[in-house]
């Protein structure tokens, strides 16, 4: 299982069957999740609370840090999954449909190499 | 483009492209993602900020709330996606040995239906 | 030392003081505190993440968790004082100031009870 | 009313009378407003999502985005005082009492200028 091959509802699966088996999704509904997500998010941040933006790529080769960060993004993405399938949101749909949203908004030709708009 | 047949692949590339046409990978450092995915989750959390838990699923029912909600859940999961880009991390790979460790840490017989383990 | 006679200047030299002493001016950009704030805030989040509404003032009754979330409440505290420091905000003149705007924007009449507003 | 004048209890006073005068207290239960203080820290993040560490005090200079994160900045403090009425938590003893541990934590002589500890 990894990123090349697994499809989005492989991973939904994945979680949906711990939750199940657990008799856990009285208490995923929504607004727990939603501040879940907020709360992993939070404990992703903390790798790089104090970090100087130019010492920011070192974190990379911190191999327990990155054991760490890996649990992070790992929490995160499971309450997202968990969201998306007590909201009933196909997750590569509603990406796709943003990014267009987002290709609209901001034309490469006004915006490459920055995020305020060249007249 | 759906959850059945999307892989996570796919999506990463999907948000790497669009980061990459804009020259944006210089803002797109782990320290600005992780505080992009908190900032994103916050606006998910804002549209239950009020909601008492018995009411929390008739959001489901307003069209117009769950249009907010699918963009609010694409925001975030495209900083997670441009996150795992720029820290190399595998998604699925990282979920998979979470749940192991949450299998191991949460066995069935000890959480089902509560948080509390029974004795 | 408490609410009732202590100002705020005070709490702010409280916190000021202790970074000052260990030369952490450095790290108390308002891009670091203001992450900073939301960090600790998930913390207090996570003492109600799976707590359903009508339960949530139960938790009034639970010393040991009181303990812990006065700790969280503290250090939220700690991180706004700091931040109202770095950017020279005067924090009783900022909240006077949006009470008087939600005065405005939320009359009694018409939000008595209720967040939507009667016509 | 200023921070070198005014007292902690007469800004918890300032946001209570808003809140009752209201009949809000219903929606100010601890779940609902440790995730509101959540949100509004994450508002503040977002003025520093894109800028680099070096940049960040610039944004002191920037006159309009000065009066947008002090309004922030009262969002917090806002909810973060109608917590502690709700929780019956003194701000002035909890902030008094979580320095003398950190005091204790990070003695001068090991961390000065640093948060890893010298030997």
């Amino acid at each position: 299982m990894n990123d090349a091959r697994t499809t989005v509802d492989e991973l939904k699966k994945l979680m949906d069957d711990f939750v199940v088996a657990r008799d856990w999704r009285q208490f995923h509904d929504p607004k727990n999740l939603s501040a879940s997500i907020a709360i992993e998010a939070a404990e992703l941040m903390e790798h790089f609370q104090w970090v100087h933006s130019d010492a920011v790529l070192t974190v990379r080769d911190d191999a327990a840090q990155m054991a760490e960060i890996r649990e992070e993004v790992a929490d995160i993405l499971a309450y997202l999954l968990s969201f998306a399938t007590a909201m009933r949101i196909d997750l590569a749909d509603a990406l796709r449909a943003k990014m267009l949203k987002n290709e609209a908004k901001y034309p490469v030709d006004r915006f490459y190499g920055t995020f305020k708009p060249r007249m």
